[in-house]
């Protein structure tokens, strides 16, 4: 029997990055969880214990510090960008770096009707995510981003059916026209590789157009399924994107269930639910362009999704 | 040896109530999180196993649903003292009841500028809480409401020292006069008594009023501690709000440490941090009007307080 | 209007201490959460600020770290009155001192039929527990423990009953002879003062003892209701533990629903069941000896109990 | 602009599956989390929301009960392997079926030395997986099955180095031969088709074996790294279990840092450490036979691996 080492990756993990811009009182701060890792000809650190090759994961986790004063944090892809290109050149034995940056949301505190300087609170429903991988160097060099957006948490308290399924004798749910529909949306996109490598894209602007559309999408749309909301959502994105190549979604049906009022004489119209927790419906879909560029490693070790 | 029951008290935890108002297309919500207990003569439950006296947890889960429709969420507060009034009528065992619920934050979802009837986003920082604690009944009803908020996370980004404190052979922390700091607060104010009695506290102004002052306080206040930065807002909050006889904190001081980036030929003048996560600082006060009505059981079983 | 400072604490909460003993080649390991904080008379670090008489909670940690070189670990327990006898000689404005430990299970791993000298597994159920409320010193000195074991998971598939219990009109639940009961047991039992200050409790022996009466008295008893589960096992840790005071116990109930397989032409006689998160029975007991010594502030800040 | 839609599944999530099997006093249970879902031509269900494709999530919640009574659990593979066929036969659209499972582990309680009947006590670290996936049907069908374990934490106090790795000018740590290696393990081995295909698998056999063996491996091997420790772990399993093609590792590794006591005067060889949170490194790795059978689907949707 032969056995070898087969695919294999290592980094440090969910590197707490607190930036301040302090260039006038009033500061800007970006508040980041970085994870980075690298892949590659990293055999003799496997099969014979010799470290020789393996930059370790305390200097990638000195690098996302120096980094975040060295070149800054503009926006989490291009600090991550930043990062893929420079371990790879750190390293030769990597063929290619993922770098994972969250990024958690502030809002200024408002006194007398106004932001404060320097005083903020936590804000909003929704992590900003990125996922960069980056394979090569030089003229080999292809850079893939799947930015997106994490426990978007929304819910419509009518506007949504659930009717004409598939039925079979282990089916007992009841159809329905008019019920609460609820989820905690994660939702990657797919940046196209032209647009990144011709460097057109403005990753913040990007971000906050889309997050507000998903929104939006959410509000309009009368659902007949979770899927249906999900790829009329999806649809506009790309729609009015065209930076976007594909969007995938994850999204657990929160269920809310009516609650059986009837046994205490009351009647139940779409009034009291009770919120459940497990099991929920776990609906995840892609949406993508029929031109869409190669996902090449875009899509390499993001999690959750089919 | 003789060995007896002591303090008990049983209930129904976390009963997940989501209210909707459909008077109007234009939905109000109510998402709550539902505690109740019972206290008070239940010896034969523990020692003999005699339920007789007790009232299921399974009829107090019934009971929180029920009243979402019956007696309807005006406000958290009104909520639970008619529900802590109930059990006590409903169970002659019990000496007192409590009723503790969470409400989680939405928002409408903005569709071309306005707020969207029926759809909504989790919102904001900070989960409103009260606990409500119910002795006895007719003349010797007392009722106690203790509100507040949890994990309202805030952060300074200057504005912050930590100086002149007290030295020992253990000590190697440098005093500093630029620190970030930040927590993710828990404030838990008591009403005041004969305010409760005659029924004139509005709840919900009540709670945006002393939120909105939190946060403005935390930003105003120069800090020399946490301390201090807690008792000047407590401090406000008694002094506009003749309503609350006194205010409890619990305050993890979420430490972030100024990355030494010298080794790498940069200076950090306050722009590199690294969040934290263990241990943490944890600060705990009260801050009470001289002539505050009696506690009396207000505090039973309020979580995470000195 | 006049308003003060109230209760108070303050402290380093959550620090992971990890003391390897190596005398031999066969290690020991204790693996510690600590939680420190001091109390008394902080009025100037909270009106003005002044932080003469605070001993930081970064001074706090390194004695933690210190004191497991410098004095060991030899049970939680030791440790803790140790470190808090310390606080309030390092910190003259301190009244009290309060000390909280968690220690987390290891068994080690098995080669060969024979536990390895330095390779271990975590293991089993159940986290122990200690809180030290110290007060005073010298004479004046009085020291308090409550240990006990958190997240102890334990579950009869028949031999619970749940009948003869209190009806009202939102009682829906069905008496029945056999379901299954399961819980996650927090358990806190304080020691009696005069036993500690004689220095006669053997820490280790005294939990071990207990943590396995409580698992078999939970085996042996058929229930009637876990509050009279609850009280038998209280009752003979009682009997059998002279160095007890007092047991609280604070037990959620898991429920495990009975599911209803007859639309699918099933019978089900206890043999499948939903396991649900919420909303879930809360039983909270104390069980204490009619003669049992004053518990002054042995439950200072202990949480989660009624 | 052509959009469409791309890879997709939808299913029930985390259903909490309990399984009694009462044929005498002395009772057997399984415990269970089982995620099931769908995959296939799905398209209406999306595009324009017409669901009559869709075997809706509650139906496969209520199949997931009813096959526990129906066909019982004798293995965790078996019964998901079943669920799998089940939901190929019964959705005509779907092309492919996952099905996730979690086993929490229980221990009879020890009374007089011997195991209880019917009371249980949660044991030990690690909760088993798998995950089945399954590929047309009759002559066409494809199974797969990816088993593991989960959050197996493991510690060894010495017999740990890490020396000789790449530096650049971001690299501070020190080298050292003796350091605590500890990680919370996820391990994921795929079966081999062949052997899956002729049923001649003993999947608890074969999952016991392989635990007691990844436990032994790790504390046997004087480790250099924690890549090389993974690498002789996973080469065992492959030369000890016939049956197993490929097995793949996630570790973080969980850092202990040795604290530095030498500002208290005192030495520190050894002896305390400070368990860190975040951030941690990330290790993750693949050991095969080169003559593996082909992998197909079974990969698909298996959370958190490269």
């Amino acid at each position: 029997m032969t056995v070898r080492l087969g695919a294999n990756q290592y980094g440090k993990a969910e590197n707490r990055v607190f930036r301040v811009y302090r260039d006038s009182a009033r500061h800007q701060i970006r508040d980041l969880n970085v994870s980075t890792s690298l892949r590659g000809r990293f055999e003799d650190a496997h099969t014979v214990g010799d470290q020789k090759d393996v930059l370790p994961t305390d200097t990638q986790k000195n690098t996302c510090f120096a980094f975040a004063k060295e070149k800054g944090v503009r926006s989490i892809e291009e600090y991550a960008l930043t990062l893929a290109d420079h371990f790879i050149a750190a390293a030769p034995a990597a063929d290619g770096a993922r770098v994972e940056v969250e990024e958690y949301p502030w809002e200024r505190i408002a006194v007398d009707g106004a932001g404060h300087d320097h005083s903020f609170v936590r804000s909003g429903s929704g992590i900003r995510t990125t996922v960069v991988n980056v394979d090569g160097s030089g003229a080999d060099r292809r850079a893939h981003v799947v930015s997106g957006i994490n426990d978007l948490t929304v819910l419509k308290s009518t506007g949504s059916e659930f009717q004409g399924y598939l039925k079979d004798k282990y089916t007992t749910l009841q159809e329905t026209d008019d019920r609460i529909l609820a989820t905690s949306l994660v939702a990657r996109w797919r940046y196209d590789s032209p647009s990144i490598e011709r460097g057109e894209i403005d990753w913040d602007k990007s971000f906050d157009g889309i997050k507000a559309l998903l929104l939006q999408r959410f509000a309009e749309i009368h659902s007949l399924a979770l899927q249906q909301t999900l790829y009329g959502m999806g649809e506009s994105v790309l729609e009015q994107h065209p930076e976007v190549a594909e969007i995938r979604f994850s999204a657990p049906n929160k269920h809310h269930f009516l609650v059986d009022l009837s046994p205490f004489g009351l009647e139940n119209a779409g009034e009291v639910f009770v919120a459940a927790d497990r099991p929920y419906g776990l609906i995840e879909a892609t949406v993508l362009r029929e031109d869409a560029s190669e996902p090449g490693s875009a899509w390499h070790a993001v999690p959750g999704f089919c």
